[in-house]
C-alpha cells in the first residue's frame, strides 16, 4: 500500500526561525543573559504550563479567549501567557527559603492564542527581570531595572532610551481632582494618548463624565516631558498632597540613583507613560529605540505593590522590566540594526579531493579541539557544488585537501568573501582561524 | 471582602530548579551547545506544539495516553514529546531550500504525560543533534554523532563511553534464521537483554515460537562485545549474506572514521545495543558514564533510513544522537560529578555602611562595566543579616563601604570563604575580581 503523505505544516503564528537566523537570535539572547548575570540576577525557568487555578486566579477562574488550556486526566492547566503569574506562584511557594530582595530573570516562550498578524505571534519569546522585596523595596530596585535597558542595548549595539513616569503621581492628581474611583478607567484612556492624541482622549474622558477642567489637567499632566527638574517645575499646577509629595520624592530618588549609576542620557521622564496593566502602582517605564519611537516600545515595566496577593499573606512588593525579544529581533532584522560582527561565525569547511577523507577527518578533529567550528564536506558531490553549498551556508573559509596537500602538509585556504587563496600549514591555519 | 488565598502549587512532575541550580544547568546546556557549534551544527527551535495530524502521523492519528493535546477554536495541536517528528516536519517543509547534509541541533523541553516518579518528568529537557542527507548519507555522519559524546563529556568534565551496534547486522542474522517477519518483536525482546538477562530473553523468544537453535544464535549475537576486530571474529557463526557483508563493512568504515577523528577510547562495540525505536535501520548506539553503567544510558541514537516518509516523497536518510539532559543533570548532582569550577561565579556584593548608598551604586556600575557580576545590598537590613544573606547566596566576595572608605578610596574586600580581608583600591579590586 502506498503511504498517503501528510502535508508538512507548522501552526500558524508560531515562531520558527531558519537555523542561520536562530543562531543570530540565540546570540542576542545570550548577550542579554550576560547583562542580567552581571547585575546579579539569577535565572528561573518555570514550566510552560501552570495549573489553571493559578494562572486564572486574577480573573477568578474565567478563561480569557487568548489562553491555551490543556485538560488531561485530572490535570487542568494553561500555557503561560507571561512570566509574572509564574513568578508570583514561585515566590509564594518558596517565600520561606528565598533570600530577599529576590532578583530573577526569565527568558522563554509565552503563549497568546490571538489571531496571527504581522509582528504578532501566538508563541513568542519574552524576557523579564524582576526584583521582589520582603514587605518593602528600595527605589534602587527601580533604578536597576531601568539601568538594565542601557546595558542590554549597548551589548546588542543598539541605542535607546527609557521614558519614566509614576502611576502614583498620576493617582495623586486624580485623587486631587476627586476622581479616585475612576482611576483605572482614566489610566486606560490616558495610556492611549500617544496613539490617538489629545482630541480623542478628551472625548473619551468626557464620556466618563469628567469635567473640562479636570480633563485639561489630565492632558496637561500626560504632556509633561523632560529631565527631573523640568517635571518638578511643570507639576506646579497639582496640589501638594502627601501622596503627591511622596510620589515626587520617589521619582527624585530614582533620578539620583540613576545618575549615580552612570545612566545619564539613557533615560528621561515622560508623564505620558501609563502602561496598560493596572497592577502597576508606582514607577512605570517604557524603552524605545532611538529614531524608532514610531515602532512602539520594545520593552517596559514598573513597580507593583503586591506581587503575590492571590497566593500569599505576605506583602511582596516588586519591580520588573520586560523586553519583547521576538519583536525586538524582528525590528533589528528589518532595519539592519544588528552589528555585522554580531555572531563570531569563524567557520571552516574542509573539502576532500580524491582519497583524502580520513586525513580530512583528522585535521577537522584537531581544529575543533582548538575550539574552532569546522566540518568536513564528506558527501559525494562535485567539488563545484560543494563550493556552492559553502557559499550558501555563509562559510567564510574553505580548505581544499588533495593528496598533494596531505603529502606537503600545506593547505590551500580560500577566503570565500574575497576569493583570496593562501597556502598555510596546519599551525598557521589554526592561528588564522583564531 | 477578604481575598481568599489560592495555595501556590506547581504541576506535579514538571521540571523547575531553584535559581542557583538553574544557573548550573544552563552552564551545562551552554557547554553542550558550544560543542554542537564547533561541529558546525546549527540550532533549530521548533514550536512547543505541533498540529495533531503531524505529531500523530506515525500512529495514524491515534492519540497516545502520554500526549498532551490542546484544542482551541479550529486549532488541534499536541505538545511535542520528542524532537524527531518536529525535525521531520521541518525538513519536509523546507527541503527545497535546505543545504544537505543538514546538520541541526535542538535543546529544549519535551512533554510526556506519564505518571510522575523519581527521575521521570512530565516536562523535561532533551537535546538532539541530527544529520540529514538527501537520498544518501555517508557513514561519516554516524561517526560525527558518536564523536559528539566524547567532546560533550569532556566539556562537562565527565568520562563516558559510547557502545555501538548495528540493527542492520542483527537484521541480516534474523533473516538468515528465517525469522524476518518477526524482526521488530525480536528486537524489542533483545533490547531487554541487559536488564532481564539471558534466561528471561530465552523464554520470551520461545513464546514467539523461535526454536532453541535460533534463540541461542540470537543470544550469542547480543553477547558480543569489544573492538571491531573482535566483533568481526565473533560473528563467524553468521552466514555471509550480502546484507551481512554490507552491514559489517559499514561498521568497519565507522570504526576507521572514528579512529581518524581521534576518538579511540571513547567508544566500543556491543551487539547488545538494540534501542527501543523501530525506526532505526542501521547504526545504533548508547552513551554511558564510566562506572555508572548501572544508571542506564544517558544518551543514544542511531541511523534511520527515512526520516520524513510521512511528509515527503523524497528519501531523507539521517542519523541522530540524543542526550537526556535533565536526567544527566540529576545524575551529576546526585553523584557530585560536576566540576566545582563549573560556573565561574565571580560575584561581588557591596554593602553600604552609613550614608554611602550613592557611592556604592557608582562603584557597582563601574565594576559591572568591566563585565564582573556585582550588586549593592541596598535594603535597610542590619549589617549582620546582609553578611548572612551573602553567605546564603554563595557570594564569594563582599566589599563593605562606609564613609571612611569613600574618603580614602580604599575598600575592605572580604573573602567569604576564607574570611580573609584585604584593603584594595578600585583598580586593585577590579583586577582581583578578574
Amino acid at each position: 500500500m502506498q503511504n498517503r503523505k501528510i502535508v508538512p505544516r507548522k501552526l500558524a503564528g508560531f515562531w520558527e526561525l531558519e537555523p542561520e537566523k536562530e543562531l543570530l537570535f540565540e546570540t542576542m539572547l545570550d548577550k542579554i543573559k550576560q547583562v542580567f548575570l552581571k547585575y546579579a540576577f539569577l535565572p528561573l525557568d518555570t514550566p510552560v504550563m501552570e495549573l489553571s487555578e493559578i494562572l486564572l486566579a486574577k480573573s477568578g477562574g474565567d478563561i480569557d479567549k487568548e489562553i491555551y488550556r490543556i485538560t488531561k486526566g485530572s490535570t487542568d492547566a494553561c500555557l503561560r501567557y507571561d512570566f509574572t503569574v509564574p513568578l508570583a506562584r514561585y515566590v509564594a511557594m518558596n517565600e520561606g527559603s528565598l533570600t530577599f530582595p529576590f532578583k530573577r530573570f526569565q527568558i522563554g516562550k509565552v503563549y497568546r492564542g490571538e489571531r496571527p498578524q504581522k509582528g504578532r505571534y501566538r508563541e513568542f519569546y519574552q524576557c523579564d527581570a524582576d526584583i521582589i522585596g520582603n514587605e518593602k523595596l528600595s527605589m534602587v530596585a527601580d533604578a536597576e531595572c531601568i539601568c538594565l535597558y542601557k546595558d542590554i542595548f549597548a551589548s546588542l549595539g543598539l541605542k535607546g532610551v527609557v521614558e519614566i513616569s509614576s502611576r502614583k503621581l498620576l493617582f495623586s492628581l486624580v485623587e486631587d481632582l476627586g476622581l479616585k474611583e475612576k482611576f483605572n478607567q482614566i489610566a486606560t484612556i490616558l495610556d492611549k494618548f500617544d496613539k490617538i492624541g489629545e482630541k480623542e482622549v478628551s472625548s473619551l474622558l468626557q464620556e466618563l463624565d469628567i469635567c473640562e477642567k479636570a480633563t485639561n489637567s489630565l492632558i496637561k499632566f500626560v504632556s509633561i516631558k523632560g529631565d527631573f527638574e523640568n517635571i518638578e517645575k511643570s507639576l506646579n499646577f497639582v496640589s501638594k498632597s502627601t501622596a503627591f509629595k511622596e510620589a515626587l520624592e520617589q521619582l527624585k530618588q530614582l533620578d539620583q540613583f540613576l545618575k549615580n549609576m552612570n545612566a545619564e542620557n539613557s533615560y528621561t521622564f515622560n508623564m505620558g507613560i501609563i502602561r496598560g496593566h493596572n497592577y502597576y502602582t508606582g514607577t512605570v517605564f517604557e524603552a524605545y529605540l532611538d529614531g524608532k519611537r514610531n515602532l512602539g516600545a520594545v520593552g517596559g515595566g514598573g513597580r507593583y505593590d503586591d506581587l503575590a496577593s492571590y497566593f500569599s499573606e505576605r506583602k511582596l512588593p516588586g519591580v520588573g522590566m520586560s523586553i519583547g525579544i521576538s519583536r525586538l529581533f524582528d525590528i533589528c532584522l528589518q532595519n539592519n540594526l544588528l552589528d555585522s560582527n554580531f555572531t563570531a561565525k569563524n567557520k571552516l569547511s574542509i573539502i576532500p579531493l580524491g582519497d583524502t577523507l580520513n586525513q580530512c577527518l583528522t585535521l577537522c578533529s584537531q581544529i575543533r579541539k582548538e575550539g574552532i567550528a569546522c566540518d568536513v564536506m564528506f558527501e559525494e558531490k562535485s567539488f563545484k557544488s560543494k563550493l556552492k553549498d559553502a557559499n550558501r551556508l555563509g562559510v567564510p573559509f574553505v580548505v581544499i585537501i588533495g593528496e598533494d596537500e596531505v603529502a606537503s602538509g600545506k593547505f590551500a585556504v580560500k577566503n570565500m568573501e574575497t576569493g583570496e587563496q593562501k597556502l598555510l600549514s596546519k599551525e598557521e591555519l589554526i592561528k588564522q582561524m583564531r
